[in-house]
C-alpha cells in the first residue's frame, strides 16, 4: 500500500466483523511499532496482546459507557492490544511527558500497518488505568498509555473534518500566514 | 513508496545537502501532519515552518550543544520545524499529556512523508523552550513539542539497533512471553 493511502485514509474502526487476525499479520504489525523512532532509541513501549474473552470485557469495563468503541473491545473485536511505556525511559522534558509521544508514535506505526493489511484499529485514550492494570498485570513503573482493537472492520468509517492548513501552519512566526 | 519502506527505513537525519525544498514537496509533508488521527478529532498541533537564517539559528541555539543535529537546525537545512501543541485541546488523561501523543503522530505523519518525498527529518524533543517561543512568538498557552529540520538528506544513516519483540510484546499478561 501507497504511504499516503494509509497516512490519509486511516479511520478509527469501531465495528468488526467475526473473522480471525492471522498470525502473519499480528506479526507484521506488531513488527511495524518495534521501528519506531524513539527518544534516544530507548523504545519505552510495551505491547499486551489480548484474546481472552473474560480479559476482554475487563477492559472494556474500563472504559466509560459512552465510548462507541467499547463493545469492539469487550466482544466484537477479536484482538486487544494494550500500550504501556516506561515512564523513566524517554523522561520528562519541562514538564512535557515525552514517553506519551514515543509510546504513540509506535502505536500509530502499529495502526498504519494494520490499515495496510486490511485490519482496522481505534485509539482508546481514556480509561479506568487501575483495571487495565489489575486486567493485564502491569507493573507500577510503567504507564498505561492507549488500546486499540485490532480485526476485520465490519464498515470503513467516512473520513471526519480537519482544519485548514492555513488555520494550523505558521510562516516564520505565529500568527504569520503560510503562503505556499 | 510503500508504507512498509517508509516505516522501516526512515532514519533521523542530520547532515543535509544545500538543495531547497520545492514548495510541492513541503506543502505534501504539511497535509500529510494536518489529516493526522486525534482526540476527539482536537487537532491541536500547529506548525511553524522557519526558513529565516537568523531565525534558524535562535532555534539552534535553544538545543544543547551536544545534540548533533544542532548545525543542521541552525545552518545546513533550508527549513526547520516547529512543532507546538495546544495543552488544553486533548487534554490529561490521569496525569498523562494527551496532547505530547496526539501532536508527535502529526509530526510523525510528517515525517513520514517527508522520507517518501526523499526529504530527512530529525526529531528534535529538549531545547530551551523559552528561545523557541522567543523565536517563533509561540503563546503562553501553546507549549513547544519538537522541532525538526528538513531538507535534502547528505547522507542515509544507518538503521540502529531495537528490542527483540519478545522483550516488548507480551500474551494476555505482563510478562507472560508472546508466542506467534
Amino acid at each position: 500500500m501507497d504511504i499516503y493511502e494509509a497516512l490519509k485514509e486511516r479511520r478509527s474502526v469501531r465495528k468488526y466483523a467475526s473473522d480471525p487476525v492471522p498470525e502473519e499479520k499480528l506479526n507484521k504489525v506488531l513488527e511495524a511499532a518495534q521501528v519506531a523512532p524513539s527518544w534516544k532509541n530507548k523504545q519505552c513501549w510495551r505491547f499486551i496482546v489480548v484474546r481472552n474473552p473474560e480479559r476482554k470485557e475487563q477492559l472494556a469495563a474500563s472504559m466509560p459507557e459512552s465510548n462507541p468503541a467499547r463493545r469492539a473491545v469487550g466482544e466484537t473485536a477479536p484482538i486487544v492490544i494494550v500500550l504501556c511505556a516506561d515512564t523513566e525511559g524517554s523522561g520528562d522534558k519541562d514538564g512535557k511527558d515525552y514517553y506519551m509521544l514515543d509510546a504513540g508514535l509506535a502505536f500509530q506505526q502499529l495502526m498504519l500497518a494494520a490499515y495496510a493489511e486490511g485490519l482496522g484499529t481505534c485509539w482508546v485514550g481514556l480509561f479506568d488505568e487501575e483495571k487495565v492494570r489489575e486486567a493485564c498485570a502491569v507493573p507500577s513503573e510503567f504507564r498505561v498509555v492507549a488500546l486499540t482493537p485490532l480485526g476485520v472492520p465490519a464498515k470503513q468509517p467516512s473520513p471526519r473534518p480537519r482544519k485548514d492548513l492555513s488555520e494550523i501552519t505558521y510562516s516564520e512566526e505565529w500568527g504569520h500566514s503560510f503562503i505556499s
